[in-house]
């Protein structure tokens, strides 16, 4: 193993790394992807949850981004970040808050797929004076929620936004399903799926009087293999800024592409049943086990040196709250390695949304120092 | 349904709800247990990570008290609490951070089970002039961490404790496989495999002339199963602060002793699937899957009414990071209920402790006034 990383020797464990120079290739390579193809890229801000990596992928501007929650809206709007969608349908309880950031000078949209909603959103933005924008959610690959394209609600649901006082500012798809798709031609079939559920609701918008401004479509894998957007207007993804095992496994990156990774220190052996027992547990890692039913099940991740070199065939095959086992592959043809205690590993998360969100801060190998720095994370709704 | 409980209208959902009431019925059925059992109760406060739980689970007092982590040993000492047990097997580079504890007054003790970590203790001892207490760590159960109560290590560790400085305070273990033993019996049969694990160990170091003054065991299951803990000195137990769907589904408690849930608002609805969409996903609820496996697979939790009554046969069937789908179980009979978006249900988690780890505070149902107060709560390492 290569000289330990001095940088990291100060770190308490289990702590997460972030290597920025890493996620700034990543972060490049959606940007050209989204620049050849045409579309404005909105960037989805919730895998990071930083304002210090939020500035990197939006290269300093004020947007347009995406958020999961109001409270990231709220800390991305103080930071400056001023055009953003709220991407989880809207609750009626929540449109004070809406409101309220609105006021502050933030051009927030807000999604939905309901009468109730439209009516909810419309009452809110008579009773502000304010045409809250609205994007209509269409339901590509019957992953969650939205309309089908040609769903006759969607011209009752966006007359009833436009003659209430709310404006009808287009229609969004997000396909779930193709994070189970593997390789690019098959992501490709998600993201002309994703393209022509958002271009025939528009054309159905249309065709009813109403206007369809925006034409918004993503998820990681299909932003990646997209190869054709007409009819679209912008693009959203969100893990690609870090990537992670899953994202792996279906071949939209290579475990050299993952900017994420959990620091931990070996505490412990059972040497008669091969296990490694460390300090990174379910409470560091996340219970997401997002590979299990992948070709490579990767257990709670894949085990790398401190310096992140991966070691071949070692997983952490099973997580406590506070304790991680390490152990070989089922299939592997090697022994154990020497892991003496005390010896600190990196482990590459299955998801890095929700690994990131068991941290409060990263600890950043900085591209131009090569310094470490901590970035803070916040959480909340 | 009931008319809403007016307490939480104020509430941003998601959000952790915990009840007092419920909570101070736990704490006291354990305490009275482990009093008839002749033991000392030692809880495990990584439950909670709540200094307002902490204060209500050691009924005011300074401990005996359990920690996962070096930075709930600091918090909580802060608060108080002196006589704390760091139950993950000890990094030596944490050996810094526990003597300054212990410099700073707090009676702190650390678990290990080989040679290499003794060895880090018992140097740290003597830097410090501080005989650092230890507990070795006994494998009951072959769950992860541990020795065999018969190895012969056993003696030489605690000799290397003994003369290297530090001070060999007993003996542990923690059966983690009784949270799969369903019924009081086998439950009871996992107690008493601890009970004889760390008995015989303890005979063993006391057959080579070494002290063990403690003899520690506990799981949430074997310490409400145990029916007779001689040789035990304390029981050790986290989990049954709050309870969840897991110990419900094994027979240590109904869902009715549940006191942790997470109040949601219903988003959306797909009616040809069947599902209702929430604003609770895994970043709620955690993606603890405990359930799974059980008679009763509750996938990511059990449906309540806003005030805490159980809707029979509905379950938060999936979760995506912000969107939970509620969902009939397969076996039901019975019509999908009329939930209209805006209604805010409570949803009862797999696993209390990966669920409150995904919050920053608790919204409290105050047992005396009946109010509802903010309890902050506290993670890291």
């Amino acid at each position: 193993m290569p000289p330990t990383d001095s940088r990291l020797t100060e770190l308490t464990t289990p702590c997460l790394i972030l290597d920025e120079r890493i996620m700034l290739r990543n972060i490049d390579r959606l940007a050209r992807h989204a620049a050849d193809l045409g579309v404005t890229l909105r960037p989805h801000l919730k895998t990071g949850k930083s304002v210090d990596i939020a500035r990197r992928v939006l290269s300093g501007g004020t947007g347009p981004a995406t958020v999961s929650t109001l409270a990231e809206a709220e800390v991305f709007h103080e930071a400056g970040i001023s055009d953003i969608l709220y991407a989880v349908g809207i609750a009626p309880q929540k449109l004070d808050r809406v409101v309220a950031l609105r006021r502050a000078g933030c051009d927030l949209s807000v999604i939905l797929d309901s009468r109730a909603q439209a009516e909810a959103v419309a009452d809110a933005a008579r009773a502000a004076a304010d045409p809250i924008p609205v994007l209509i959610e269409i339901d590509s690959d019957g992953h969650r929620g939205g309309l089908r394209p040609d769903d006759p609600e969607l011209a009752a649901i966006g007359t009833i936004l436009r003659d209430g006082g709310a404006a009808l500012r287009g229609v969004m798809t997000h396909a779930g399903e193709s994070y189970g798709a593997v390789g690019a031609d098959a992501q490709a079939a998600f993201a002309e799926q994703e393209r022509k559920a958002v271009a025939d609701a528009a054309d159905t918008l249309r065709g009813a009087g109403l206007d369809c401004p925006v034409v918004s479509v993503g998820s990681t894998p299909t932003a990646h293999a997209a190869r054709d957007l007409t009819g679209v207007t912008e693009l959203r993804a969100g893990v690609y800024v870090f990537f992670d095992l899953v994202m792996a496994g279906i071949g939209v990156c290579t475990t050299d592409d993952i900017a994420l990774s959990v620091l931990t220190t070996v505490i412990g052996h059972q040497p008669e049943r091969g296990w490694i027992m460390v300090d990174a547990g379910w409470m560091a890692m996340s219970r997401d086990r997002g590979t299990a039913n992948q070709a490579s099940d990767q257990g709670y991740g894949v085990v790398c040196d401190e310096n992140g070199t991966v070691l071949p065939d070692l997983i952490v095959a099973n997580a406590n709250q506070e304790h991680g086992t390490i152990a070989l592959r089922a299939c592997a043809d090697r022994p154990l390695p020497d892991l003496p205690v005390g010896t600190r590993l990196r482990i590459l998360p299955n998801h890095a949304c929700a690994t990131a969100a068991q941290h409060d801060r990263y600890n950043v190998l900085r591209v131009e120092s090569g310094a470490l720095e901590e970035w803070p994370r916040f959480g909340g709704w």
